[in-house]
């Protein structure tokens, strides 16, 4: 056999559906995960449980892997560093993983290429926020911590120098921004390969509930054609600039007056890309199956005119199978995808996409599903 | 977490593929498989390694699953009843798995239930055969063993009292069917679930090569409305009157006057139905898991106009992933399902799915790609 041995660090959702990916592609998928219980431990043969921010176990896995890429971006810089010098792939690299790793250095490099941004800089202190706030609108002033944020931890929307006080206690950098007044959230997701091809899924629409992704839809609805183009350049000429291998999420505010600002990015397999599964010709998973290894890259293309993401989040309701009965009954077209998570409220414990021709349709049916799973729909 | 377990007898690629269609369903799958190193033991976290034909292994291994169901159909009928006698929910049950395990049994059921067939009878040696031939329009005459056989093996046509005499020699019973004049092979694929549901997939087109499956077309081109209708209905009351539950593939005949006579029953995911994974709704091994959870049954219906199934058989060039770069940069539409397992000649290792609105172009582009993994096609 001379298949390859993909090694994914991290036993998320997102590590579980890269293995469901790979199956058909004949490759070995080995998983580092932090206990036999997370979400793709459960499903893939090959588990190493250790700790990822350990550069011993790290070698130790990376030794019976061809390549190595990643569930998360929290694997240290130091470590991803260590690994290429010690020969290993490790895809995205650390020279562009750690633009999605550190929002400072991110916002760095993209004024340095000329990606248009919200107005930001690294502040030192809450008199800092408000000097920040004075050079610009005022307040409100987002609050980031440089590193380790996602789904709305670690970031803050202040109003006042006194709120401003809270994201300086854990004594990290943070970057202030300016609270952007956007129309509606896009992303443009792309991937590339080491050889420097790439491809891009049709810009989408992403709705957020509390800082949390609850809704995608492909592709975005009512997007100008130019506007569409644009941020898709835009992501493409990103993972090109940084070097970036496997799947790039660029998160963006579309502003009232037409233009597209980056939010945030993500080197992974990312939540505004899940519709893809469905949707796409070739869906993220499977496209970033390929691009770490090198291999030609699938069609990124929609199989339907509208697909549609809605996240499954816990409820109070700890019993999702048996919401299966009337949500499968219901709609025999609906698409569940289940990560094997205990429920616990607010979680990311699942998704559901659909697909047709009428969106408000496409639409309802998602949303009926994900809120029956949560159990807030009961009928 | 009160998600479901499936266990699944036999590891080889349709246990492999069933776990793939599983995994979104968040369902825990438990295998049975004879080596550690069987297609489906590579990528499934939960494998018992243990021989099906041991009850007690059985036994053990089904304590640990809410529903065992089959990757083949060798498990011995008395273990399964043993099995139900032992509570556990065996999937299809052995009454209705002895119909896929045993062709005398089948063909008299088919019989009493007045499905058509090929003429037939069990025969006791070459010259029972003859008297057989004379019954009808002489040789040549179809035996088959009527346990055990499957592509081609167990199965002998033979043009005189002569050559009949190789299948006995096994001392097991044979079975003697005409040689039907038919103008091409169909399969009706259906799926029933415990409390009565049922889907039909549309009929597909099965062309054999040596007595192995080459090429499936979904749907079957040019087919009569009427007789793909009937054969459906003749599908969907073979699984009623036999109690399938779970997938049934019915293997037919198109005869040149216009009839569909029953070939063969397979009582799990079925290589006629490879191309659902990327042609239609739901697919058979989703379709088939929830059935037998007795969950409602997904949409069966085409995603496209033409979706064409080749499989990839083992050639002369053991190195197929070196024809990924090939394959995937001439077609980035392209389906590849490889199975994990080492290349022998004539082996079943993979298959790959197209799709498309022509249907010249998407045979080329499977049969091209199923050839050049092969290495028949070089350029």
């Amino acid at each position: 056999m001379t298949f390859p041995v993909v090694g994914m660090v991290g036993g998320g959702q997102l590590a579980r559906m890269t293995h469901e990916a790979g199956i058909p592609l004949g490759i070995r998928f080995k998983l580092l995960s932090d206990t036999p219980q997370d979400s793709a431990a459960q499903v893939v043969n090959d588990v190493v449980v250790g700790d990822y921010r350990d550069l011993d176990t790290l070698r130790e896995f990376a030794r019976g892997c061809d390549v190595i890429t990643f569930d998360h971006e929290h694997v240290p810089t130091e470590h991803l560093r260590a690994l290429e010098a010690d020969g290993v792939a490790v895809r995205p690299g650390p020279d562009a993983l750690v633009h999605a790793q550190d929002k400072g250095v991110m916002r760095a490099r993209l004024d340095a290429i000329g990606v248009p941004c919200p107005r930001h800089r690294i502040v030192s202190d809450p008199q800092d926020v408000a000097a920040f706030a004075g050079e610009g609108d005022g307040f409100p002033v987002v609050l980031k911590t440089v590193r380790g944020g996602y789904d709305g931890k670690g970031v803050w929307v202040v109003d006042s120098v006194e709120e401003a006080a809270e994201p300086f206690r854990a004594g990290v950098p943070v970057l202030a921004e300016e609270k952007v007044d956007f129309v509606r959230e896009l992303a443009a997701n792309v991937v590339r390969s080491p050889h420097g091809q790439a491809v891009a899924y049709p810009v989408v629409e992403s709705r957020q509930v509390g800082g949390v992704c609850d809704t995608v839809i492909a592709p975005a609805p009512d997007l100008d054609e130019d506007l569409a183009l644009r941020a898709e350049e835009m992501a493409l000429r990103i993972a090109k600039e940084l070097g970036v291998v496997g799947h790039l999420a660029v998160e963006l505010f579309q502003t009232r007056d037409g233009r597209v600002l980056v939010n945030e990015l993500a080197m992974r397999p990312h939540n505004s890309g899940h519709w893809s599964q469905d949707g796409a010709i070739t869906s993220q998973f499977s496209n970033h199956v390929r691009a770490v290894l090198d291999l030609p890259l699938g069609d990124p293309r929609p199989r339907a005119k509208w697909t549609v993401m809605v996240n499954v989040l816990g409820g109070d309701y700890p019993d999702m199978y048996s919401a299966y009965l009337h949500c499968m009954a219901r709609d025999p077209q609906l698409k569940i995808h289940m990560y094997g998570k205990d429920v616990k409220p607010g979680r990311k414990v699942g998704h559901v996409n659909t697909y047709g021709d009428d969106l408000d349709d496409v639409l309802e049916r998602a949303r009926h599903a994900a809120g029956y799973l949560r159990g807030t729909i009961t009928e």
